[in-house]
């Protein structure tokens, strides 16, 4: 697909779920050199993690040292690539050692604090260095929050409803909550009441999360990961919904992570800003 | 359509809203004869009742007096009904007045008592007078409401998204309580948790009703009015949505009950009973 | 809701089905100011406008006059705003009146040609007056057409369902034509296909407009005017709906485009341009 | 769940993915009792088949033999069932085998020609054993035929939207042509025209089945298998509509074909008969 050296990458926690769909994209991507794969999980160790996430051997053995195989990744023609989806106790470090090394970390693993962030911002830039944090690697999603976004500036009333599968403990989806915040940074106050509302049933208008915005959960069996955000106008209802079915569909945004990550000289935060 | 005597039909509240589109509904159909229109606002009185229905000249003028159209009702060769369109206060004199004079009611109108509909159904059986009362003519939303009860006997989870105009005080609707409480009948609880839910947003998980069934109630200018019922089970998802967009969705339930009423010898209460 | 001098808005076409609901939106807007109504149907001569419109009386009579009119239009402090929902007919000769008589076009009439467009364009160019024209005064349809342009970039694949009312004649739709034209244009072909697809009926898999996008047009009694566009990837979908529901939801493009065209020196063509 | 000895069930075809998915909802239910499990293919001989199902050890070990195996389940004190998902060239005796020994098959497997199917009815017969043949083992969507089978004596006009992965080939899907087929048994032409349509780009309208159904086939990446049959009325839309996500949504359906056919004495086509 290019004529260039392709981009080595490496990837930490490969043999965990999220580790074995990347491992599969980066052998799929003609632009991408996978050159090392990293797990904590002694299980693994030694195997060739193309058996591993099913895609056919790769001749890449699962090991368990980052630092020697960053050290790999910087002896090729180009900047290499570290994508961490690992544990949030070990993240930072694994970070701040890919960025010592000159290899670009992609970093889906969750957990760093605020301070952590600053600190490997710093780091970076002073490296030079470009670094992804990206909590949610779905275009999809992001695509739908900034539309919704655009759409925010010309409707007064939105509701989401957000419907995932019965496993999912905690109501309402951080997603969810993510999306009203964004919507409420615009300095508006949604869903001015007509008439006096009253509930006859407790919850039934939902739960109001940001500037006023009612977000409805739905939990069944047979549901994935569905969110919906329905704005409202007299005369008129414009929707935006997305709906997940598998891993599969953060790869295209961890996939361009990595070709981003390399023309950065320093952290950013959000897979919006490199949309 | 038919070579038998049209049914001869008197309006009640034949300039109301319901009323209008009722007369336009007869207007229409072959086998049913206007032959009377009553409403007690004196802005229409003596005015040709096609006209104010906006469907053309019918020659039937709006008169004020019930009593005097049923009569004339009765002169027609085959048995006359009674479509009521008023208010609670009135409805139950019309329907009495109307069985005595041998012409079947059918009662759109709400309001009546229990005790009230037990006695009018004494008296239409005495009178071998078929009376339907019919709290909603919505064919589609019985077809909805059946349907769902019917695979209430397969599924363990269900909940019910009901989407309404915000000019709509109360919450959930009266339609969508009662979808809940007919799959409630059944007598078995819906969705047992899988893990323990945790609403971290009070009323995100909607309103309970009937065994367990979650309501969630949207209200949006730009809505009409909306019921969605959503049944899960692992690897699938059922779904049952009825759309309204505005009053002539319930006159071929109108049209139905005029046409069974003339069949029946007793008092008759809701539209799945007929259909 | 502004301490400035409202702006002066003639109204032409004002007894039509958009131009009454465009005056009660005047109407009740405190920003602007109704000043005069035009309409050629002699039924209507002479009547308070408001009282046509069902938003009581304004104290504004339709007149056939436009020239007269925009005469009083231009004795406001401001400078006025002209709207037109008139006849392909008599369009370019009403917006090169009112440019002439420096009061702002604002043109939702249909019909005028290419060559109109531009010889009005020069004719505002060189008067320093704006002038709107605005073939879909919906934002949502607008905003729904951006966000899928957004979108476009990152997906390989897209549908189109469109579904109308049965008095529709044609199919697909001309919004639907149009969003599927805008996603063409950024010069990529949809929808490569996996594996060799088979109709066994033909027509099923819809009809094919620019870059290999499909249409399918559902047409029942019931609907109104909705459009999705469904964008599919591996894991995810994510769609955008637009539901119309009545004329009303045009207003609020009907406002923000006399709003705007205040500010405006040149002709711009689509709501679009000025979101 | 049960005080009753539980039924013995022989699986044929038990490593295949529909096979696996029947061993694990045996195995986790309480009124069935694995007694074999029977596989062709060679690479899983003598394994634990709740090792391959991934449901743990289940000491029933994958044999090649069925004949053996249907001789263990005669022994058990209640007659057994054998849940036959195997290849087409096979059914048929296995079929017949099965009912030789007295253990009633409950079938999964396509190829059944007409003519084997009223032999084996036959044979059923003379033999006063049960036997279902069960094309589609999805209650859900048994549902959604029966209740629009329902919906169609009062609604006129029907769409039908069948959207799937785009690795599917063939446009319409089977069950959806199979659902526009019952639909137009009951004998009436669906979506009379109210004006003329034009279908400008070719194939809008969609495919045409049965007694004037149109039905649209989407093809996405994303997808996975979905029905939605759309019915319209003037004022109103009633949608039925059902998603596929995983192969577990056809257990409840095998569990209970295993459960009924204990009670049949004769061979039964299709789950709708059962229901």
């Amino acid at each position: 697909m290019t004529m260039n050296a392709p981009i080595p990458v490496v990837v930490n926690g490969a043999a965990g779920k999220m580790g074995r769909e990347v491992i599969k994209a980066i052998a799929n991507a003609d632009d991408l050199m996978l050159v090392g794969a990293v797990d904590r999980n002694p299980e693994y160790r030694g195997e060739d993690i193309g058996e591993i996430a099913g895609c056919g051997a790769l001749e890449v053995p699962v090991l368990d040292d980052l630092q020697s195989i960053l050290v790999l990744a910087t002896q090729e023609k180009v900047q290499g690539v570290m994508v961490d989806f690992t544990h949030p106790d070990g993240v930072y470090d694994n970070v701040r050692s890919s960025i010592a090394y000159g290899v670009r970390p992609v970093v889906g693993t969750t957990g760093l604090t605020p301070e952590q962030i600053k600190d490997l911002a710093d780091f970076a830039e002073k490296a030079s260095t470009g670094c992804l944090i990206i909590p949610n690697f779905s275009i999809g999603m992001v695509l739908l929050q900034q539309a919704a976004l655009q759409a925010s500036q010309y409707f007064e009333h939105v509701e989401i409803i957000e419907l995932h599968h019965n496993q999912k403990a905690d109501a309402p989806s951080g997603t969810a909550i993510k999306t009203a915040e964004l919507l409420s940074e615009i300095g508006k106050a949604y869903n001015p009441q007509k008439v006096k509302e009253k509930e006859t049933i407790q919850g039934a208008r939902g739960g109001i999360v940001g500037e006023n915005i009612n977000i409805h959960s739905i939990r069944l069996p047979g549901l994935i990961a569905h969110q919906e955000v329905i704005f409202g106008a007299p005369g008129e209802i414009y929707t935006l919904r997305h709906d997940t079915s598998d891993r599969s569909c953060y790869m295209p945004g961890v996939l361009l992570s990595i070709r981003k990550v390399t023309q950065l000289k320093t952290l950013v935060y959000g897979l919006e800003k490199i949309l």
